[in-house]
């Protein structure tokens, strides 16, 4: 395990967050977690995110483990959602804490140097203090109404991205309701990247999803340029 | 943090088993965690189980920093259940995990020598796999038929308790469905004590109610002696 891979992923991470792909075995369609990430980094995924919400974690590991050498012979960064254990067994890049889960501080002094700490702030306020508690990049949102997320709440729009983008140091990627069509303007305000659920991982064609937004996110980035 | 608990812990397990309280804020009535464990210590509870099925990890930080203070004022063992993040953000003394959590052996790797790891082990074989991979101690049940755990399938017996008694090396103690009027038979079957929830956490008197679980627990080891 790298003792400090932390240091070496933050220089990657605007490059490495421009299309993050959260796995939803719910969403997926029966199709193979493995298969839909390899699919998802054909089409230019440049992140995934392990999200487990039921079953046994022995199943999370296993699925992890797949996932995880899919990410690495790619290059691609591997993050786990939610449960730091987890993370830290499948020995993961990352981890991504919301405001349910331990909070950012003591998620950070459990895996010190060892991997990034991902958080979604609910507000600016707490996106500040999650920079100061250690974390390493911000999801924000949602971006626009989903369906994907029952608690997600209302769309906070890219405006309010804007806002946290300017207040903060580390980079920020927008999440909820985006889809090749609307991703360009979110990065066009500031953020590094979208993180997608069921754009790519519900999709008939999950490489072809994940190519239409990656181009969008390149939109976005060339008009900032 | 104590680099090297584990092994004194070991020493002390089967004494500190004998009447081991799984609080359960569903269960508790409204009535603050840290008191029903203050008062269940004062009943002869040995050792505390914190258990967190729903709601923000934050808040079981909260109530766990509380409940861990007590039990250490009183010499008494604090195991936090499931999750080996919150067991290692709490600095608890022990993890206890079952089928569905992280298996022991990551469990063991995670926590190394720093605290003890339980297990509730589904059959005879894996009570011996648990006990290789580096589980401290078992909670073996339901022994009775319960109520409390919707997933805990049908009762066992103390028969089959018995049986993990011998088979094993380490530490077992009896769970589900155990209350004062039916401890001492789990005990005289081999087990070290015995783990409540509701017999204790939902009981008018909890102090009362854990004064005679312990009695019964007390009457079990003497009729073995
Ligand atoms: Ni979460």
């Amino acid at each position: 395990m790298a003792a400090n891979r932390r240091a070496e992923l933050r220089e990657r991470l605007p490059d490495a967050l421009r299309l993050y792909v959260l796995t939803d075995r719910r969403l997926a369609r029966g199709r193979d977690e493995a298969r839909i990430v390899a699919d998802a980094i054909a089409g230019g995924a440049t992140a995934i995110q392990l999200r487990w919400k039921q079953g046994p974690l022995a199943e999370a590991l296993r699925v992890g483990r797949e996932v995880r050498q899919v990410c690495r012979d790619a290059g691609v960064l591997f993050i786990v959602n939610d449960r730091v254990d987890l993370a830290l067994a499948l020995d993961a890049d990352g981890v991504h804490v919301g405001v349910d889960d331990l909070p950012v501080a003591e998620t950070r002094a459990l895996v010190g140097e060892r991997m990034i700490v991902g958080y979604s702030p609910p507000t600016l306020e707490a996106a500040l203090a999650a920079e100061r508690d250690g974390a390493d990049y911000l999801g924000v949102g949602p971006i626009y109404p989903t369906g994907t997320k029952a608690d997600a709440g209302g769309a906070v729009g890219v405006e309010h991205l804007a806002r946290i983008v300017e207040a903060v140091g580390i980079p920020v990627v927008g999440i909820g309701g985006i889809n090749a069509s609307n991703a360009t303007p979110v990065v066009a305000a500031g953020a590094v990247g979208v993180a997608v659920i069921s754009a790519v991982v519900a999709a008939d064609d999950v490489e072809a999803a994940a190519r239409a937004l990656r181009q969008a996110v390149e939109a976005g980035l060339r008009s900032r340029a």
